[in-house]
């Protein structure tokens, strides 16, 4: 429907032909629309002339409206880049400096030319698998050490076991990957085999995972570098700069959050550039890896690697028992978190996703396999001892002497580290995303941001987990307690819901695949409760206490959007209303240009206005009636007498008073208000009218409309 | 005009009789105005019902509106001290606390009662004037110090000269009084006869000046019990506690702000309250002073008078010059400060107001010259000189001995100067809201408060002073020469001002009238040039400078109140439009209950309705029309495509656009706002609505409108 710009001027132009051919469109029930003071929603190329309309203002929009939307039918524009140009020039710096940090905005078209190929994938999914090979294996043997060195050779063991399950998991998980092409995580997968709450459980573990991911990785990232240091001959000075901090500080925690801000502005700027930023230290890591296994390897043969620093002779506080054992195998399962990112991270490969997402994920558990095993034995055959130093920094400068090499080989332990974190911040996101849709976190994780990314769940991310750093001094040792519940309950979730999965579907070879996720659920279940049980006292307890709670919040979030939703569904049977019924009040003080333009607007939107007057000065009523018998003899003037001098509560108690006389009539409250040029002048004003706002905010049956004014100069 | 009560099911009762009857009240103009659908403004008694309408629904109001509105006319109420009633607990019980403190709210019908006899008047305006002289001879003394301790007998002679000037003073006040019984303040006198700019600069002194005789006061008073505690051997203590204090805060600034506060506190109770409580110390002074100086001249007669501590011996550092004997006359002219406070409050008096003020001032004058004149003739006789401990101090335990008495006096020195300080807070909130009222200040100086009181003016001094001697650490000596220029400043105008008025008015006895004022007039201003000459290094070049800004302050207040209301006038020959002519804009995400509710709304308010919708989902558009065309068949819908997936900058710059095309037309925003039970439900919706509100707040042609929807639980 085109309606032409006529003004108030009423130089009417019908165009009664164009009127018709666009009726078709937006057909018309009955309403009757008069034609005179009609204006069109449409953005014309031409000068508004009035009386006069320009031929086809449909397909040309005037300039400089051109730049900023193009036109594509009657009423259907398309935003550029330009609609996106804040309105003020400190809202245009904010914007020059963001776009700096985090790049510019991307069209929602360019989305498909960010997917990810193998060597890139295995960069943002793997370097979390991978880096853990960093941290457990000494994980191990903080828990071996109580038993004396004597003991300390049981981590090799531990660790070929953990590896053998890794490969159960990792096979199973390739499962996963191509039953579900998009995104086969823990959460979809119960969800859609066991249940709700199955899926809201795993979703639980995986959230609060993903946050532990990212505050021991970087932890232990940092920890890397100061080891480094230690080596170096800096021990003293890195621990008085440490206790040069104020409490809750120490050197780890700020770097630790300097990193965490690195990282998450690395992923506000989307997926792709992620992957080239964070490939090059994964890449160096796996290399220097391989370079020192090999080489250590080859020197233990030869019986030429030895550490450098004599390890520490442990008191044997207690025997080796069966519960020590399985502390340490509890503990070096952190190794596998991570397995799990690539299932959830499918849709984002390139094609085939499925069987690229599959390869990755085998090359991934092969290289942790291999690596945690082998830093397990180079360790074990020189019987290190963990101390401030770390294992793997022990195990770095045996086989590669103070050079160069260990000092690249630290810094890619640190890169990889810190990089680990930036699977979490690729998968929680995106995991929240998919809870958002489903109701069951707010709306915010739900849209990507300027750059494609989901940026409020990066945001959340990063915030959380530094907080927790700060509430842990960044010490691995007490964070990676809290850690491997989550892992194993999401494998055990998921495991469970894929076998229920091959039951009902029965595909081809759905036999051996039940077989082998059943196994794999029976496996990770027990360890599961073995993990539990021997690290409930040391922490495992915050996140047995933590998932029920995140679990209860997701109902909530998702109670309170159902019940909105019921609330708003519409009934075709019992359509609202289509007008409602109100009064439109005008609180005056004084009749001037300001408050006539209130009245005008009033008069236009309703028949029902009444101007009311908050006296407390007889004489002032009167000349205000006299005022209005003049300019506005159509409308009512209630006055309303405060002899307490109050304005806003009288108001308020009238405005009750009138509800509950009229229950179903709306009120709508039209105040003049001063616009200043300057922001100090609004101090000689009056403030009723943001009063008045905040008093009705929250009333069901009331709008505040204030009319602006403009004052010049 | 009594509209009926008939809601949306049309059940129409005219009653035209009612309605002619009530048609001279407020003249209909030829509008048209269909009686269906009309809402009462009017309350009832009756419970709503509809179709039916109670006989006389006028003059009773319905439970319990009863209590909150009294209905004296039709359209004509009158509220009630329960309308001022807050909604909430909070609000309720931060009422109850400021009516604990405050008092309860007093009817504008109370003022009369209000006013005060002479009694309460000495003790209100009289106190300032009479307690200048507990400081006014150690001001003088200060100076002459420096001619070593033979010329400090010169402050006797001071004193008296400045007797002699206050008696011309008061006589001259005495006949501006009578001349302006409804307040001859020197902003008043000098505004009606010198003009504008003069009237400002009075005016401006006039305020500084009250801040100062807070500061100093208030700072002195506090002195006084600091010199009790150094009599009493409490000196190393009192210096120890001051130490303790953060900086810029002392023992006495801390005291001061405390004693600042009862002050505001009593101030914000009201007139009358003040008098009563500030009585008692007032005249304990008087009584205790007349004690003092009786005694005093007894024992100097007697020659038993001597001081307790011996004198410092001064070193002669210059000689006795007219230049040194003019510095201690100004210092000692601080004394004056007050003397115009009376002429300010005559309306305040009972009646016969002009005679009672006259006989105050009066009997305030003397008190003022015979003390100050007494103390210094003890002083110098006893040859006192100022040190830690004041000189009234010195004067007080010489005459009383360290006995009850002697602290009696010093408490009731403290309790004078802490309340002379309320003359200022009497007189600047009343010299304000005359300023507020001829437009040199904001609004919001002009209105009393809960307690009858100006409690904007009460609460800016009160925080202007405490500021002032937390900057100047509650020093008296820097305090002080910053005094005088304004009291000098204004005596000068008034009298100015008061000879020009017996020239034009010439009644009776104008030719002696004429010739005092004269002579004072001279007097004064001549003082306030050896004033401004001798203090401007030591501290009155600030005033200097800070009277011109001031006075600017009041100018530009005044220009932009005037500019506005010219903005603002209303020109009969060309009145602005009736109506205006505005494009709604609701913008929607879906349809549901809210939005529709938004839809009716605008549909209500406005023919030209545009929904407009911002999509990132072709999908999701093409249901949102097939529901719109099932719900809301009538309207248009714009599509904005935004492909960045943003939404209100697109949504601003397609409402720019349409301004654009159509300058003179008016844009409302109509949106859906859910009213959530709970604070934190906030956060699962978007905040969309407050954005645009933010967006549009200095938007001179949109108003946003925001439906209210409530959330049920």
């Amino acid at each position: 429907m085109l309606y032409s710009f006529l003004g108030m001027s009423a130089d009417i132009n019908p165009k009664p032909e164009q009127n018709n051919e666009n009726k078709s469109e937006a057909p018309s029930n009955g309403v009757e629309k008069p034609q005179e003071k009609k204006l069109s929603p449409e953005l014309t190329t031409s000068e508004p002339k009035k009386g006069k309309l320009s031929g086809d203002n449909y397909v040309r929009i005037r300039r400089p409206y051109r730049d900023i939307f193009k036109t594509i039918a009657p009423g259907r524009f398309v935003a550029t880049a330009k609609s996106n140009v804040p309105q003020n020039a400190l809202g245009r710096s904010y914007q020059n400096i963001k776009r700096f940090f985090v790049g510019r905005p991307l069209f929602s078209h360019e989305e498909p030319s960010q997917r990810l190929n193998k060597v890139r994938a295995l960069a943002i999914f793997g370097s979390d698998a991978i880096s853990s090979s960093a941290y457990a294996t000494e994980a191990s043997l903080v828990v071996l050490m109580a038993a004396g060195n004597g003991a300390l050779h049981i981590s090799f063991f531990t660790a070929i076991a953990i590896a053998a399950l890794l490969s159960m998991v990792a096979f199973s998980y390739r499962q996963t990957v191509y039953a579900y092409p998009h995104g086969g995580g823990s959460y979809n997968v119960s969800r859609q085999n066991l249940g709700k709450l199955p899926g809201l459980i795993a979703a639980a573990a995986l959230l609060i995972d993903y946050v532990m991911t990212v505050a021991v990785s970087i932890a232990a990232g940092t920890q890397a570098i100061i080891s480094a240091g230690i080596t170096s001959g800096y021990g003293n000075q890195i621990t008085a700069i440490s206790n040069s901090f104020p409490p809750f500080f120490n050197i780890g925690v700020v770097l630790s959050i300097f990193f965490i801000g690195l990282i998450t502005l690395g992923n506000l700027r989307g997926v792709r550039e992620s992957g080239t930023i964070f490939a090059i230290p994964t890449y160096l890591f796996i290399f220097g890896f391989v370079a020192m296994l090999g080489i250590g390897l080859f020197k233990s043969v030869t019986g030429t690697l030895h550490p450098v620093v004599t390890p520490a002779q442990l008191a044997t506080a207690q025997p080796i028992t069966l519960w020590l054992v399985l502390r340490a195998f509890s503990a070096g399962a952190v190794a596998m978190s991570g397995t799990e990112a690539i299932s959830n991270g499918v849709p984002v490969f390139k094609k085939p996703e499925s069987k690229n997402a599959a390869t990755t994920l085998t090359i991934m558990a092969t290289l942790l396999g291999v690596f945690f095993v082998g830093i397990s034995y180079l360790s074990t055959h020189m019987g290190l001892v963990p101390g401030k130093e770390t294992i793997i920094s022990q195990v770095a400068v045996a086989v590669f002497g103070n050079t160069v090499f260990y000092y690249i080989f630290q810094i890619a332990t640190m890169g990889i580290l810190v990089i680990a974190a930036n699977t979490a911040f690729a998968d929680f996101p995106r995991l929240s995303s998919v809870l958002a849709k489903d109701k069951y976190l707010p709306h915010n994780f739900l849209h990507r941001g300027d750059r494609l990314a989901f940026s409020n769940g990066i945001i959340f991310l990063g915030s959380l987990s530094a907080l927790i750093l700060i509430i842990f001094k960044g010490n691995v040792d007490s964070l990676i307690h809290l850690y491997a519940v989550g892992v194993f309950l999401a494998f055990s979730m998921s495991d469970t819901g894929m076998v229920v999965h091959w039951w009902r579907t029965r595909g081809k070879n759905w036999k051996t695949s039940i077989v082998i996720n059943g196994v794999d659920a029976v496996l990770t279940t027990s360890i599961l409760i073995i993990v539990v049980i021997t690290k409930f006292a040391v922490g495992a307890w915050i996140i047995v206490i933590l998932i029920p709670i995140v679990v209860m919040i997701f109902q909530f979030v998702h109670w309170h959007y159902e019940n909105v939703g019921k609330q708003l569904k519409v009934d075709p049977a019992h359509l609202p209303p289509m007008t409602i019924n109100q009064f439109v009040l005008v609180p005056i003080e004084d009749i001037n240009l300001a408050s006539l333009r209130a009245i005008a607007f009033a008069r236009t939107i309703s028949k029902d206005v009444v101007l009311i007057h908050i006296s407390n000065d007889q004489e002032e009523t009167e000349k205000l009636q006299k005022k209005m018998d003049a300019y506005s003899p159509d409308m009512k003037l209630v006055v309303l007498e405060s002899p307490l001098r109050v304005l806003v509560r009288p108001l308020t108690k009238y405005i009750n008073a009138l509800h509950s006389q009229h229950p179903d009539a709306f009120v709508t409250i039209v105040l003049p208000e001063f616009i200043a040029a300057h922001a100090w002048e609004r101090f000689l004003h009056n403030r009723t009218a943001e009063q008045l706002v905040r008093v009705f905010k929250k009333h069901p049956n009331v709008a505040v409309v204030l009319v602006p004014y403009l004052l010049e100069k």
